[in-house]
């Protein structure tokens, strides 16, 4: 996919061309075209006073409005994704709190394990509990993938921020000139704006497609980042979660009589194997790249896997549960 | 797994047996027995000073101490459990907000788009916004499940409360013969103390496999009612990442030129196909149940598919994810 440049030469073509359609035209630039919503799900349509998200200080979005455009910190354009990527933030939050807390049960479950004096719940608790921690280290792993995937979506913001002045300046001038239509309509003064106003559209014509080349691209980018993350944290977990199954089934749950010994506990060195299992299996995780096509259905999807290695957080069997959270 | 009652021919056994043995080796029945800990990767063994779990009111587990088992709020033995199920409820949380916020970024993200006067990214926002609300519905599930599983635990901590009051009757006892053994050796309040203590032994006895079968049983289900739900909300994610990938394909980044029209977007009914892919997807999906004995490797795994229909909650395609956002 090429990046063509925005040249002179590009520019000269274009100032031609606009000079051809009407003023009136000019002004109205900026209001979304024609489109057809028939397949889309959004409740409402363009009904934007039934909307419940974000929750913000109640701002109007009813049409092009140059009052709202100025005077606000964020200006109008770029105030939705603004909001959005702060709750992005609040979900990143959500994530590393829900890390931080099972590697904490994973740490006091290899603790009340040790003080049963079972030696079987002991050895089981203890490294279920590092399946458990490793699984909030996948979990934290997910919020730093979110947050680096929220980049994508600033450089949309700051590419909206940037746009609105060029709209606001067009606007502005286009203004002026109908208000100049009407009380001075000899005024020699309507030339040079009406030159202002085909410089100022140029420019905004450029920042219109730059603002519509970032936003396809970024939005993609952002999106790709964040499934490949939710993939990579399910694929990871999977792999955890089943070995924690293992771990559980050397546990022996057949009730004992009153009296009679506990069963002595064989199964040490099989449980040390699950987490080396696990270490092993995390280790060789590779992502997964789907080719779909545009035309692909679930049904005809074809799967290959990406040749570079990627390197997998270890598994520390080393250390224990308890090492691990204290030095967190 | 046949439950045995513990009826009363099993306690006079119980009983018999017992009077064999020393009042001095019933003193020390609850210590822990001899565990072998080479394998174990707990770090600090027995040594609790270290931890760092739970940060509770510095509880000290220094081996059997009768000061430290009365006067607290939860007994000695179910404080660790105690807490644990606390920190559970930390995780839940967490997890609930997950799902909170990212059907709320589902619902921005999709007004966002429609914002842009841009159809392809309008359409694309909005479908996407479909494939997130939903993946935050899979982590509020989740956040269900680790609930559901919280009652194992809470099994066993409310075994280990009343279990409690057994070890500390029995113990006291003891004590008080060997006080009354060294004040009034020939008291004949000692015969009496001595039948009672007996009596404390059994009730202990039963209390004490009572304790172990629980704890086992417990601790087996609700980590795997965990795992399960580990895997179930990984398997789901991962079907909706990659129709979200697949959505995200229908978005043409080419960049366009200054002046030129955004290319027509005709991927309507394309990005309609997909959540009805995943909706199926989700419908379809089963729970895979792993058959591995205890003396199974990571390579040696036999999984099989459960029969029983498992209804996954449906993507609504016909409504909204901003309705969905303002009923939740």
């Amino acid at each position: 996919m090429p990046r063509r440049s925005f040249d002179d030469a590009n520019l000269m073509r274009l100032i031609s061309r606009r000079r051809s359609s009407s003023h009136s035209d000019s002004l109205t630039d900026t209001a979304p075209p024609h489109r057809n919503r028939a397949f889309s799900i959004r409740s409402g349509g363009s009904n934007k006073g039934s909307s419940s998200g974000g929750g913000g200080g109640g701002s109007k979005m009813g049409g092009f409005s140059l009052n709202s455009l100025r005077g606000s910190v964020q200006p109008e354009l770029s105030k939705k994704l603004f909001r959005l990527i702060k709750s992005e933030n609040n979900l990143i939050n959500a994530h590393e709190a829900a890390g931080r807390e099972r590697i904490s049960i994973a740490t006091q479950l290899s603790e009340w394990g040790e003080q049963t004096g079972d030696d079987a719940i002991s050895d089981v608790s203890d490294k279920v509990g590092v399946i458990l921690s490793e699984i909030g280290e996948q979990e934290d792993s997910y919020a730093h993938a979110i947050d680096d995937s929220r980049g994508y979506l600033k450089a949309i913001r700051n590419t909206e921020k940037s746009v609105q002045p060029s709209r606001d300046g067009k606007a502005k001038i286009a203004d002026e000139i109908q208000r100049l239509k009407l009380k001075e309509p000899e005024s020699a003064k309507l030339v040079v704006l009406e030159q202002e106003l085909v410089r100022a559209e140029a420019e905004n014509l450029v920042a219109e497609a730059q603002l519509t080349n970032i936003t396809r691209q970024k939005l993609k980018e952002a999106y790709e980042a964040e499934f490949a993350a939710t993939i990579e944290r399910a694929e990871k977990q999977i792999i955890l979660a089943k070995h924690g199954r293992r771990l559980l089934q050397l546990l022996d749950d057949t009730p004992v009589v009153p009296g009679d010994a506990k069963p002595v506990y064989h199964h040490a060195s099989q449980a040390r194997q699950v987490l080396n299992d696990a270490e092993d299996d995390l280790r060789d995780w590779q992502p997964e790249a789907d080719h779909y096509t545009a035309e692909s259905t679930g049904a005809a999807v074809t799967t290959t896997t990406e040749e570079e290695t990627n390197k997998a957080p270890e598994l520390n069997v080393e250390e224990g549960v308890t090492e691990k959270a204290t030095a967190a």
